[in-house]
């Protein structure tokens, strides 16, 4: 049976990604060894790492004021590393609490230094984005989740301000167009649009570099991995690989437009089934929706239950809710092909055409 | 050219694992999803991290007194991250230093208390294993590096002290036997004898986890990977999937007594001919070799810019020492083949005869 990969991350990836980082196993550019057990400071190495970083600015349409890097560690070691490089205690940061992500990544901050909620829609189960900001002039940064992939919101513009902006944009990099510019600071777990588990792209502005704090352990700094050439420890060189054979996909196939193009019609194709389905209950405002999360429910739990499993007798998987809300979820990240998202709509329609009286 | 794998990390993984490795990028277990598109809470990759421990216990002989996990960062976060847990600022905490890693491995000790230097060969760039240890009585724990990768010696018996051990076993865990319910804590990044990059193995015995430290940011908390049974974050799936596979090799080949009996084996057969060939210069104490990583000399520096040319004429890589400190180095990991050896020392006996006079 084919399976259908709705799942929030890790996630699927382009069919011939999942190829050629097989075949790069079995002996990797032809130079005789597996990617698997080559160093990582060989030539072989450090012509992927420069092309990846060099794609990543290319397909975002950064110049030489930013510096790339891909860590270790997650995006939720970046919920600390940002404010232990950047929060200056005297001035405090500010944060935008869109979702749980979001509010972990204030826990860590406090830890630095004083917060600053700056929007906030916790009261509504973060069920909407809160689009007045209202920030201390002085704060060292402004943070924000760009895509909520839990509560599925998402920010289609870049919150307006004049401080240093910090967006995790974990689960929506690479699928649109935006002025990234604008941002200071930007991370991003691999594992949705960019790769796999196991590594996460940070990039910086580089005179944003220049607030960064001191007596910071070695391996957290980044103006260090910045000197390193992203090879301060041994990296993640096989997730490093996923990553680059995926911009080159996202290039091959005409880069943040196209992306942007059909992220749109899978999303409006899904948002529109959706609203014609009284079964289904979308859950958060619409004009905040996500077009790489689409978040709802339904009411009756037992039929809820009843719709998983007919999704995975039809070889749908990753629907399931996050485990801290509950309910159903459908992503739609880049690789997603129109096909699987026709046959969970038709899925739906019949599971609501037999369960609405 | 069949190449001959002496890289000192990453480095040569048995051919079986990769074979898997490529295999479950395809097709996962038969569930239809390739290893890098699975989630992390899903049954399946429940199995493959529980199964992944268990191992690590069973091949290690350690009972449930350990916790163990497997994390994000590399072993460099850990000489960050167990200061950050354990030390305690009015005790602080002891340090051998025998290689540049401990020395890294201090530096960022002391960002967290004072810090004891309990036995040190730096006078003598790191040639040799200061065994006396002395210790303050009361210290937070004791650190040393078991394998010196980049210098080449090799703790022979654990350190002997009535403060909690913790050892950095990056570079020899899984290639002897040893009692390892000594330790408190071990750590040891994937990428040399149980995998690839991007994931480092913490083990850590239950009673050491009371006297962790407070205020600890979230994501750096040893505590919170346990409760979390090592899904704290999303892990590198990836990466514990090719160590799974690697510690099923141990298990199958015969586990450690027979990791141990090969890499002896290896190790002697190695320094004898280099101890019969003048034109090579061992360069540490005889008595602290390491099984793992063989590091020496060919005075004339040209001469040995020359071998190095041959050896890549031969298909033999990453025979090159460490950038710190040059001259040459031959790692023999669990999965090297004693083909591979007695090729580079004929190599070496030609060479030798022809520069010899």
């Amino acid at each position: 049976m084919k399976m259908h990969n709705f799942n929030s991350g890790p996630s699927i990836l382009p069919r011939e990604v999942l190829q050629e980082a097989a075949e790069a196993i079995y002996n990797f550019d032809t130079v005789g060894l597996s990617i698997l057990e080559i160093g990582h400071r060989t030539e072989w190495f450090i012509h992927v790492i420069e092309e990846a970083k060099s794609l990543v600015k290319e397909l975002l349409g950064l110049d030489d004021n930013f510096e790339v890097l891909f860590l270790h560690g997650g995006a939720t070691t970046q919920f600390m590393q940002v404010p232990m490089n950047f929060l200056e205690a005297s001035k405090g940061a500010a944060y935008c609490v869109n979702g749980i992500w979001g509010k972990k990544a204030i826990t860590e901050a406090k830890l630095f230094g004083p917060v600053t909620i700056a929007g906030s829609s916790a009261g509504k189960n973060y069920t909407f984005i809160p689009k007045d900001v209202s920030i201390p002039e002085n704060s060292s940064y402004l943070h924000f989740t760009s895509n909520n992939t839990v509560e599925g919101t998402q920010w289609h513009h870049f919150p307006k301000t004049d401080v240093p902006l910090v967006s995790d944009m974990s689960s929506d990099i690479f699928s649109r167009k935006m002025d990234f510019s604008t941002c200071s600071l930007i991370y991003a777990g691999a594992q949705k649009n960019v790769g796999i588990a196991g590594t996460t792209l940070v990039i910086i502005r580089k005179d944003f570099l220049e607030h960064k704090n001191a007596g910071i352990p070695a391996i957290m700094d980044y103006k260090n991995h910045i000197d390193g050439g992203s090879l301060l420890n041994t990296p993640p060189v096989f997730a490093i690989y996923v990553s680059l054979l995926t911009l080159r996909w996202i290039k091959k196939e005409g880069g943040l437009a196209e992306m942007e193009k059909r992220s749109l019609e899978r999303s409006t194709f899904f948002y529109e089934a959706l609203d014609q389905l009284p079964l289904f209950l979308p859950t958060v405002a619409k004009e905040d929706r996500s077009r790489m999360n689409a978040v709802f429910t339904i009411e009756d739990k037992g039929l809820e239950n009843k719709f998983l499993e007919a999704c995975t007798e039809n070889g749908m998987v990753g629907i399931k809710g996050h485990r801290s809300i509950g309910g159903l979820r459908v992503s739609m990240y880049n690789a997603l092909p129109m096909e699987s998202l026709e046959l969970l709509v038709k899925l739906m329609e019949q599971f609501s055409h037999q369960y609405t009286s």
